[in-house]
């Protein structure tokens, strides 16, 4: 069964007006404990979402009017809902304001059972923890928190837990983990995923190493925990579902919604067959608006699919004639373009 | 319908011996038009295969006796075959000689309907073509080549694509391709990997980089070839099935050779639930006997299995104690020791 | 002949007023050569500069008065200036406010013979811009621009100099390039720099890559050019200036700044000898401030050393019991604590 | 004083066998105590070394013919001695029989001032001693031994000072230590190195990561210690010699010896300024012959400049037309190529 975000936000926002922020991990622990004795219900994470890019005009502003049109397209398809600053939205490219506005101005749009995932991570635990409380006044129903990366040798295991605990114990809505090494070159051991989990405000990770053995790794030691999993990519939807991810945020599904939504729906079917045939058709149009051509390439798709892409903020640079060729060769040999 | 190797080998050897050794790409080509049309049958993959270790004494050299009883057990596993020289197997470790006598053993204990697939890569092409012979001539079914590595950034797709073919041009039996960058930090692109597929004695790829993306990607790509995927280890059996990998060759099959043939099944009879559910057990362990401990967990646990396991070669050292402790933590956790 | 800051900084923002703001690279081109045509004088960069860490006091907040405190000690010696906001300085965890007040109270307690290079760099170009107009008005003499990083693939060649030339087209100072590829994974080809160095204002590189064959080779490529290098540790002082570079941005110059600054006289004197023992020792104190034990590493120094060293903010953390040990041994076996 | 290779040689060896073998790290660390005592003269490595190639006839054979009249030429440059079967030498592609084959031949034409240091390292430690004992017996004056480096997580700083104290103990002349991550991924801590620069055998280091920082940290740490260091290329000759290299294995005095060795006066000279100039002309040349193109860089190379080049062996190929002109244009530019 799935519960509606905001009963759940509201049972977790009482209960952490209720007990007081926790300062210690073992605090936390203890709350880990009652919240097991109190079955608070859980968000239920499973679905398909798009990471939504930030659209921008010829002066590198961002085009609201652009982002309704594009929101107005993607609320017609069964998505679970958005997730806004990603990797995929340049977040690293805007000021906390207009982080802010975006998630602002997305709440407008979309009604309250699409789960708005936003973005918080920063590189401090301070910064962080403050975009976390600006997101949810902002209206996410969960913040996406990033592993911190700068100072790579120093993000070790206790660095991390820390960072998160904190981050955790002071967000007034509920935190997923995201790992993307791709970008940040930082991977989080299964260890610190699963005692992480154990924290009540932490319920899930998105996972976008594409590493499915972690994944399944991390699903089987927190069996006993409210924390569920999301691949980070349309490349390995169906190799993270078979061992129990509950679903995906991916890149693709801004261009090919209806097909990952239907990929998704095919898994859930236990389809094998047919989950195996698209699966292996999307992955060339996915690796092309993701690790071939990045957020330029992303961009350039959804002007092709009929959304609004533009440019990219600089040093992004838009794609030159050739990739742009190379790229919708990605999508025509799968049929996806003629 | 499973065929058994010796008539495909056949087959192969006297189409080779029939056409004379092809030495240019295009002839390869030509031959490859050939196969289709004359409907070779081809040699069935699908299943389980132990990489085997080589047993060594105290003073290091290789006990034959301790192998033979190995594989006296192994033999009453249902496993489609053996991989021999293998990372698995100190192949790196061994001169030219041993290597071809273990293979020789090895098929005078194992009857012809269990496949030997052997370890023939070695960095210069000359010396893998002369390998990939000897060990045919030894018995081998068909040869497992890894890329070569040393020089790395001269392994361009145009050097791996010239040596590959010209080993599969002077094999006297099919080949099978090897990517294992753990150990070599090479990879090979897909789209080598989907040319190399159209050479009609190229006949699949043991992809031990786990990347199930890539898995998914050279399936779709090479779907009209007779190229089959084998996974390199327990730890993705599943995740690499559902996008059409036929088996997998797996360090653990060695230790716990029953239950990782019952993971394959359950896969084939699209026994989803329970296959997930093995599939998450059996990580931990795979990791402890590959990436996390390497060889020397491997031998450890092969003697704590009721194997022979037994020292590595020098420069590689057995476990200390405090491995030994964390390795069979590792089983006991999931259930797979007491 | 060493200039004072402030009159080539007059100089250079008079030229960026004439010209109008080059908008391409052909402009910039053009500007260049007519710099060579007018003979503009350099800002000259030979010398030492501590790369100033930020101290916070105990809420994790800026703690001027310790920062003030430390100046004082440091204006004592023989820098050629300051470095702000490197990677020393915790820049990514500041605020864009805090990160200009900090440059703004440190030009008002240093002399203007003190050249102040301020740490400007941001992920998005237009931010970057902003940053260095802010430095600029903060009294900085110079900005250090480090490569955008988080979406590495992109960060291609054209990328990078289309970013910095826009960058220093904008700044009213000029600008040093800096890569620091141990926190960033990006480098940029001696191609590159040797293209911006042909910018009228980027007059130098802050090279923390340790590359010394780098090092040689951008200098031979630019030896018409008015462009500078500096090392970015006090490992490679001697190494470095032997192939031509001015100087360096030395972490450990924050805690033993006698000791670097004689090395650098050492090297000047020509006294081969001397420096190379004095280089040799002061290698694992400079590891242990670095890339051993990090920012937190050197504050724990700063305060062995007499100046306030402090916590890191979060996700830093202070160094643990059994890492100061190791630390004062690293200072202590080459006779630099007792 | 430079001593010769033959009576340091006899007298370590007599050494050798006057002690019998030592077996555990403890006796070695005795035996260095005893060197120190009786103060047996070292081999002086003070100078330049052309890592030489291997050269290969239409049918990848070795061409001793050729390699007889590159090694008159050489011989007329005031080189130290002549390193073979380094990474340039193609030595992963040689049998063993070839490998000591090139040895006594090079041995039967280049006089006894004139060291030979010959690469004898295997995978496995046994190969490693049989092949150091090959090479003394072939008439090397020390063998070169490269970290192994296949099983990669498995060649900790245990496992590598165990294989090399094996290597050493049993070796019949000296022992290099050789470390090129390039080719290996393999780097050895500064500790590990310590460590085995106590042992009576291990004299020396070839130190081919380009790190000047770690070649001065391992100086300063062996002071008291019979070691020293070669840096690995032309490219740092000068960089790791102001820190204490004593000279340098160059590819590119292969090809331009005579500046190559002009650079290594002009450094014992202290004249800095042309070692400065003449080093950063060397680095665009050198990186062509080694990073750049590698081997067949290097063996085209040496067709242009009047040696015996030719093909490499498969799977390394020749250059092609357009990496033929980039590469001369690296030797143009700098004035070594009109």
């Amino acid at each position: 069964m799935m519960l509606k975000g905001s009963s759940t936000k509201m049972l977790l926002l009482l209960k952490s007006s209720a007990t007081s922020v926790p300062k210690t991990f073992i605090q936390s622990t203890c709350i880990t404990y009652c919240r097991k004795m109190s079955s608070i219900p859980k968000l239920d994470l499973g679905g398909i979402y798009p990471p939504i890019p930030t659209p921008f005009d010829d002066k590198e502003e961002i085009n609201f009017a652009a982002l309704e049109s594009n929101v107005k397209k993607w609320k017609q398809l069964p998505f679970r809902g958005f997730v806004v600053h990603g990797s995929n939205g340049e977040y690293t490219y805007q000021t906390p304001e207009e982080k802010v506005e975006v998630v602002r101005k997305l709440r407008s749009w979309v009604s309250e059972d699409k789960l708005i995932i936003a973005g918080a991570g920063c590189e401090s635990t301070r910064d962080t923890i403050r975009m976390s409380q600006a997101m949810a006044g902002a209206g996410a129903d969960a913040v996406l928190v990033v592993t911190p990366f700068y100072y790579k040798n120093s993000m070790t295991s206790d660095a991390l837990c820390n960072h998160f605990t904190q981050v955790a114990d002071n967000s007034p809505v509920p935190v997923l983990l995201y790992t993307v090494p791709a970008f940040t070159t930082i991977d989080m051991s299964v260890e610190s995923v699963v005692t992480l989990a154990k924290h009540p405000k932490i319920i899930g990770i998105k996972e976008s190493s594409g590493n499915v053995i972690k994944i399944g790794h991390i699903i089987n030691k927190t069996k006993n925990e409210d924390f569920q999993v999301l691949g980070g990519s349309a490349s390995y939807l169906l190799q993270s579902a078979v061992v129990g991810a509950v679903g995906g945020v991916c890149a693709l599904a801004n261009v090919l919604g209806e097909d990952v939504c239907r990929l998704h729906e095919l898994i859930k079917a236990g389809n094998l067959d047919a989950s195996a045939e698209l699966q292996r058709r999307l992955i060339a149009p996915n690796l092309a608006v993701t690790s071939k051509f990045g957020v330029p390439g992303l961009k350039f798709a959804l002007d092709k699919f009929g959304y609004y892409g533009g440019k990219p903020r600089s040093p992004l640079m838009p794609l030159g004639k050739e990739q742009q060729e190379l790229l919708l060769n990605d999508f025509k040999e799968d049929g996806f373009l003629k």
